[in-house]
């Protein structure tokens, strides 16, 4: 029996693809929203894996959102207003996640264990409703996940062994990486994540721990 | 208007005198359980000072806390268990906490900003019900308040510049060292947190930008 829950945010917890969308469109209505909020998280894997690789000191996610809104905008033709980047603060939660981590709540720590900073995720969190205990993730490794150290420093801060938590994420990666620094492993589909279209992440490609449904289907298998 | 409200916990949240007190009756019956509390928090500032001059790398107050309780159980002529110092995840909040806070939350991020560890604060945080946005304070910084590198990093990784970041305590050196720092003050009295005679911050000694009876008088005062 795990003590503490710890989250994947973007995707997992909330549909970061609609919302960011739906702001674009206000805000750009001259490009094609769905293009453009693709694009723009199409750019955020590579800006991480400079500091991943040691290229570039830690610089919080939402600086590199910032960078990056500004290079996909050029790419469309557009200027984009800095504070359509706060845009990031106001995602959706799927349907089960208030519901599911309340009833999680009652029995574990939970927290986000996301690539997104401690101001991100305080401000999306109160945004969207999720009751975390508390907030874990990128800034207090200085580094992103996969990197071992950011679910290393999850664990770190609560004072638990890593066997202690389970890192709860859509993503098959984030699994295998936090499996590897010794957290127990639950994957929950997300199918449209990316849209309907979705091919990656349909369906477990490791031995984790838990498969679940939704966060609800995820409680009851704990209880 | 300040975006950010951050507290100070022991004394000005929970009641950490009277549930130390009953912990100790329970567990060391032959002790005076109040004189055995208050000698154990009486180790507190001493043990910090040794970090906060650099006498000593960063520990977290959870050790500190188990030093200082087989310090002074040795003093009292018993051997106390090493549990015990999970008394100080098990505070009482004051009567008025949770509705204040929970008034607070809506128009502000509330967050504490403690000595306590983030393991510590997130486990008293669930146990007295405080609905924290976050959990900021010494393990961000890796030092002590009234440091001003603690605050600093409070708003650090709130991104919120300190004129924007109000500290809400019951000491009033706490709250100098804040203003110090730049960031707005609150004080709320609680005026038996040491028992019935106590002497010390029973009335506001500095110009601070609010004095509320308690956390209710605060959010009417904010709102």
């Amino acid at each position: 029996m795990v003590k503490a829950l710890i989250f994947d945010v973007f995707g997992t917890c909330v549909d970061w693809r609609t919302a960011i969308a739906a702001e674009v469109a206000r805000v750009l209505p001259t490009v094609d929203p769905v293009a453009f909020a693709d694009a723009w998280r199409g750019e955020y894997q590579p800006a991480m894996e400079r500091i991943r690789d040691g290229n570039r000191g830690y610089i919080a996610l939402d600086d590199l959102h910032l960078e990056n809104l500004h290079r996909v905008a050029k790419r469309f033709g557009v200027i984009a207003p800095d504070d359509l980047n706060t845009a990031w603060e106001r995602l959706t939660p799927w349907a089960d996640v208030g519901k599911g981590l309340a009833q999680l709540k009652q029995s574990h720590i939970i927290a986000p264990c996301s690539n997104g900073s401690i101001a991100l995720m305080t401000r999306l969190g109160k945004f969207a409703g999720l009751p975390w205990d508390c907030i874990l993730g990128a800034d207090l490794a200085q580094d992103y996940k996969p990197k071992p150290a950011v679910y290393v420093a999850g664990c770190t801060a609560l004072r638990l062994d890593p066997s202690d938590v389970m890192m709860v994420a859509a993503h098959n990666d984030d699994l295998h990486a936090a499996q590897n620094a010794g957290l127990a492993t639950a994957f929950v589909a997300r199918p449209t994540e990316h849209g309907p279209e979705q091919t990656g992440d349909l369906a477990p490609t490791g031995t984790w721990d838990h498969v679940a449904g939704d966060f609800i289907d995820l409680a009851r298998q704990l209880s």
